[in-house]
């Protein structure tokens, strides 16, 4: 027996022996259908607090709750917006009210049920006097908080601490808390809102989740049929737009199977992206995972040829070497798998989903486990030592439901003395919280940033930025085409910035290929995002003995008839060193333009690149990166920096670098290569300098271009890319200095 | 005996057999007095290879050195500024000489003095022919390297390579090596450079080191009677400036004595400031050594009352709780007590003067000692388990020769969960590389700056930043007050921007109290920055269990008889969440003026605070920080960021937000405040607002400013400070409201 546990077997006695205690704890019998725990797992909790990741998981949640006891019940009325104290203690109460629940199933103390209950009581004594909340910002107000999407949490939470204290509870006590709170709750998240539970949609998602585990816990066939499908007649019409200006009623269908058909690609990609799918997996897992308990007929995790497991796959894919998501689309910075979220999702996945060992390491990296069966599970299991690391992979997530919808290109090579990731963005739009960013790119490194996506320009719940909530610069800059290492055409967003548009298209994969050591190679192609106007985009990390790191290759061609004003920037980070352009510098810094995000960057310095190759070199986190790019005569090479037009000061200020071009079709080409250290103890710096030269463009047909470049010792290397044909099996040849070359597939990388 | 030492012998015995090695390794005999050995040391040899830090100092050499030998003997013809080739040759073949030197004492193998005498000989062949380095940009430029100072450091390690193969040379190589290579450059950096060696400087202490190592090493006392009482006749006028624009005669006295009592104050303080003592103290700490070990008649670490030994304590004093220093003058960041001038420091004055055990826990964390007596002497007693915690503790350093010359107060303080460092600086100016800073604050937190002091504008060793060396914007913008969480009076930098004015005066104490729990207190005074303006600044830290960290203080209070224009900058790091008083954005950004660092500030906001207590609240590294300030109706609240007019982009871009007012005499009085916590990952924010409220002047006179402020519980707290009489046994009193407030000292704090 652990020592933590006889330690509370001591205290509890002696609280027995002073008659402080009324019962004594006892290992609970399930009188209901759980929808979080079975027999067996009850049976096992002596045992499970030996597991030291159990015995830990529980001594933290006793602490968070103890704590939360500590203040009282307090169920006040709802009134301020996320980051205010209304809002932060009803979220309070139901994360306390999950874990008082658990903890009681697990330790029997009745404090614990006790706790749920009084605050179930208050609950149920306010409940029907509230209205919507007084805030009305949203387009489905809560009433607890500003949204039912918090409103839907909360009853995800809650179901999940009535479930544990069910039996514990009188008939009649059960009978006030379903029949004033719970039921008229969950009848308001769905038939009173039609709009909000309705959707194909994470907040639907959560709606569907928090009326289908009431349902479970309190044995409703009706609830879970409702929850399972959604309103057979929702009333809505296909005009409404929520908040961020998606409509509200996209499909014909609705309920949480239809959210496992729609929402996932069949590699599990999750449309909004990986910061909305880590929010919105939570209701999958959980609801998944009572669906499991309380209803095993469903085979819930073997729907979709078990999209539920893939799905929580590609998020733990989604993120660099440290464990954040890629932040793409609407996201804040940050976010990573050791949110609550991946936390359930980890656990639920191995516990249900096959019990792939890597996920445990995922697990011991969280060093917290669910207070549940699946919890039990995953501490059991690496108790065991049956962990594996996990290894982060070269992949292609397909986007769309049937995985025809483009997708998004992963690519990571682990050198010597450095990693390098790159992700290319062909994915549909969206939704409400995609960015008009088609092809575009971003790098990472060891975890940290090379060229970023900017992200969500939001602070969520910080009460001061707008209480929390979308900045209005999100809309204006981060969303925009500009915001990203993507090109802009004619200083416009893709798709005009309208989502409505953006949402009938998609870019398309054109190869992908993670098959080789030496190089890692993705293609991708873009018709829609301008009329009128192809683009294909190929990025490849390649490694080679004479560079210390791998190296990133960027071959952007652009297809127009007409000319047109190009525009691809390079976000970076960190502190200038040089250019190998003359810089003529702003003396009074005005904006790069009006619109389209444009508005938002403050120009720098401007100089006109001479025809040949272009450096830019910088340094981060004492090291040094070169952007070498093709230069043609007259390409404008733009210094800027992101903040103008910014009134309350809601956007960073980042540095980025601009080549603007004026041509019908071309190709921009260039080379991102991370290289030596520099240390600010020592002061040595080694590696200062950019090792490649000679970029240059061999060879550009409508079926083919060929570029070449040199490391400084001379060593030549090609890279050829199939502009028309991408079959694997396709034989091609072009004539380069009047040699053939030849070769098989959609690239041909070579060393000559 | 240790695995890798029984791998070493292992290994070479294997040589021997195979006839590869034409001597076995043997125990060295000294046939000279040493600098750097003593037979007791050598005889310790083996078993000091039994204690980890010791054995692994000398890997860590080996591997170093051998890298180095593989590349062959390379002694180029100098050409190259820092950064470039032969520079960062000449330096890596002195680093490498003096651990071939060290190794082939302590291993006995022979490669290693072959090495050395290999790279003796290649220098003295090549010495011979060499004028002054070919880039003329030092006031004294060097031989091998552009400037005397790299020459000087060369001489310094050479002298201790050849220290350690001097008895294993024959008389003939002794004989090539000295006449041809040493004493030409002893001469070279004495006599024929006067204005380097003979100054009361850094550089001097290098040329004095060099050359009094290199006279104990061959026993040439005229040598050494030169390096400790320099040149008699120099020949220098007293007009001549270094590249600095520091006047190159400014003492009487020379030589390596006259730096002893020249340069320090009595607590060890060194006027150029921490970095800057960092470099210089490697000669000082070395030179020291070798007289103690070759002259130990010398005494030289009693001298003057062990100076030192205080100056080691002081550098290590000088850092934040990550063991950076204070970035004050000409300062680049990241410099800390991990660079081998404080391994040497650290090992040397813990081997020499005084055997403190803190000092142990310092060379633990650097993870390496040096390779001789008394790095074998700190890897022993740690081995012993004597090292105890190094604790920073709040203390004042007065600056100048007498201690006469103000000071630096530091004070520190430890909250339950947060510290609090402030650093206010009341020095005289630091020669060349003093900013003009008077009263200017810095604030640190665990090991984080809080409010920066900009610190150098340099790159150190990076070649693309103008080889590395110091940037023009160095003196526009980072020497300059506006650069400076300091007072700018009528927009112009102190002593109008001359170091040489500047070095006529300095600022004084006026009180530090740093004895109690709940407040550490420092104030100090100027009267010479602005002709006929007097400053008087208190900085108070003060813990209290309503905040839930501890909070800063800052009274500034001005004395002029006419009215002037104050800014008072505070330049934070991180994004700006919220201000009280409503700003005016600027449409294009405009520099906030034309000299005195003011060219550099891009005005990003501006608007007028009413009277009362202005806020502004920043986040950074996942923490709040609220700045109250006492507004009067009036009051311009600037926000401006560093970078206009900076064409080669040698400045960051860091945010600042000045207060501004038009008056005679006037106090600032702000509270500088930590708050709260956000995470990324769970997305809640706690604590994100100020909790300070009702900040105000209760009385002010010419003798004393006495303010209050609230927590926003209502708690009140009261703070007096006596302006004119500091006397420690003073009584005071003052009526507010009607209540007499006595008190004893220089200051009173309250709570009511």
């Amino acid at each position: 027996m652990s020592k933590t546990l006889s330690n509370i077997l001591l205290i509890t006695c002696f609280g027995l022996l002073l008659g402080a205690c009324d019962s004594s704890p006892k290992k609970q019998t399930l009188g209901h259908t759980s929808i979080l725990f079975d027999e067996a797992t009850i049976a096992q909790v002596d045992e499970a607090m030996s597991w030291p990741l159990f015995e830990q998981s529980v001594a933290e949640a006793k602490s968070f709750v103890e704590e939360q006891m500590a203040l009282g019940i307090q169920v006040p009325v709802p009134k301020d917006l996320a980051g205010g104290y209304t809002h932060e203690r009803h979220k309070l109460n139901y994360l306390s009210m999950q874990q008082a629940g658990k903890l009681f199933i697990i330790t029997g103390e009745e404090k614990y049920a006790q706790y749920v209950k009084d605050l179930l009581m208050a609950y149920a004594e306010l409940y029907p006097s509230l209205d919507r909340h007084p805030s009305r910002k949203s387009y489905s107000p809560g009433k607890f908080f500003w949204q039912c999407l918090n409103d839907a949490n909360w009853l995800v939470y809650t179901s999940q601490a009535y479930d544990c204290i069910y039996d514990w509870m009188s008939e009649e006590e059960r009978n006030i808390v379903e029949s004033k709170l719970l039921r008229p709750q969950a009848d308001f998240l769905s038939i009173e809102t039609p709009q909000f539970f309705n959707r194909i949609h994470n907040h639907s998602t959560w709606a569907n989740a928090g009326v289908g585990m009431l349902g479970l816990v309190i044995g409703d066939t009706l609830l879970v049929h409702r929850s399972l499908y959604g309103l057979e007649d929702d009333g809505l019409d296909t005009e409404t737009t929520d908040n961020d200006g998606a409509r509200i009623k996209n499909q014909e269908r609705a309920g949480f199977l239809a959210q496992l058909d729609l929402l996932f690609s069949p590699d599990g990609f999750y449309a909004e992206g990986p910061y909305y799918q880590r929010y919105a997996i939570y209701p999958f897992v959980v609801f998944a995972a009572s669906l499991q308990n309380a209803k095993p007929d469903q085979k819930i995790f073997e729907y979709r040829d078990g999209i539920l497991g893939k799905a929580v796959y590609a998020l733990v894919n989604l993120t660099d070497e440290e464990g954040e998501f890629f932040p793409i689309n609407d996201a804040q910075k940050g976010m990573s798998y050791y949110s609550r979220e991946l936390i359930s999702a980890v656990n639920i996945a191995y516990h249900f989903a096959g019990q792939n060992p890597e996920l445990l390491s995922i697990a011991q990296k969280q060093n917290t486990v669910l207070l549940d069966a699946a919890g039990m599970h995953v501490a059991k299991d690496i108790e065991a030592g049956m962990s594996q690391p996990f290894a982060h992979k070269s992949m292609e997530l397909t986007d769309g439901t049937d995985g025809n919808s483009g997708g998004l290109g992963i690519l990571r090579m682990k050198g010597e003395t450095g990693s390098l990731s790159a992700v290319l963005k062909y994915t549909a739009q969206g939704m409400g919280h995609g960015h008009f960013d088609k092809l575009s790119l971003s790098v990472y490194q060891e975890g940290a940033e090379v060229l970023q996506d900017y992200g969500v320009a939001r602070f969520v719940n910080i009460e001061q930025k707008d209480g929390g909530g979308y900045l209005s610069e999100n809309q204006t800059f981060a969303k925009q085409t500009i915001a990203h290492n993507a090109l802009v055409v004619n200083r416009q967003s893709h798709y005009t910035g309208s989502t409505e548009l953006g949402s009938q298209y998609h870019s398309d994969r054109f190869f992908f290929d993670a098959g080789n050591e030496d190089i890692k190679i993705v293609s991708a192609k873009d018709a829609h995002a301008y009329e009128g106007i192809g683009q294909q985009r190929t990025i490849a990390l390649i490694q080679d003995e004479l560079f210390e790191k791998p190296i990133l290759i960027d071959v952007l061609s652009v297809a127009s008839e007409s000319k047109n004003h190009y525009d691809l920037p390079y976000y970076y980070f960190g502190q200038l060193l040089s250019t190998t352009w003359e810089n003529k510098i702003a003396e009074t810094l005005r904006p790069l333009g009006e619109s389209d995000g444009y508005q938002h960057l403050w120009m720098e310095a401007q100089g006109t690149a001479s025809a040949g190759n272009s450096k830019i070199t910088w340094m981060d986190r004492n090291q040094f990166y070169t952007l070498s790019t093709l230069s043609l005569e007259g390409d404008q090479m733009t210094l800027a920096r992101t903040g103008a037009n910014d009134p309350k000061f809601n956007l960073r200020r980042d540095p980025m670098v601009m080549i603007s071009r004026e041509d019908a079709s071309t190709s921009f080409v260039s080379i991102l290569e991370p290289h030596g250290s520099y240390s600010t103890v020592s002061e040595l710096s080694q590696g200062a300098s950019s090792q490649v030269q000679g970029l240059k463009i061999l060879f550009e047909s409508e079926e083919y271009i060929a570029i070449e470049w040199q490391h400084i010792s001379g060593q030549t290397y090609r890279l050829a890319i199939a502009k028309s044909n991408n079959g694997q099996e396709e034989s091609h040849q072009i004539k380069i200095e009047n040699k053939l070359w030849d070769w098989k597939g959609s690239y041909s990388y070579i060393k000559i």
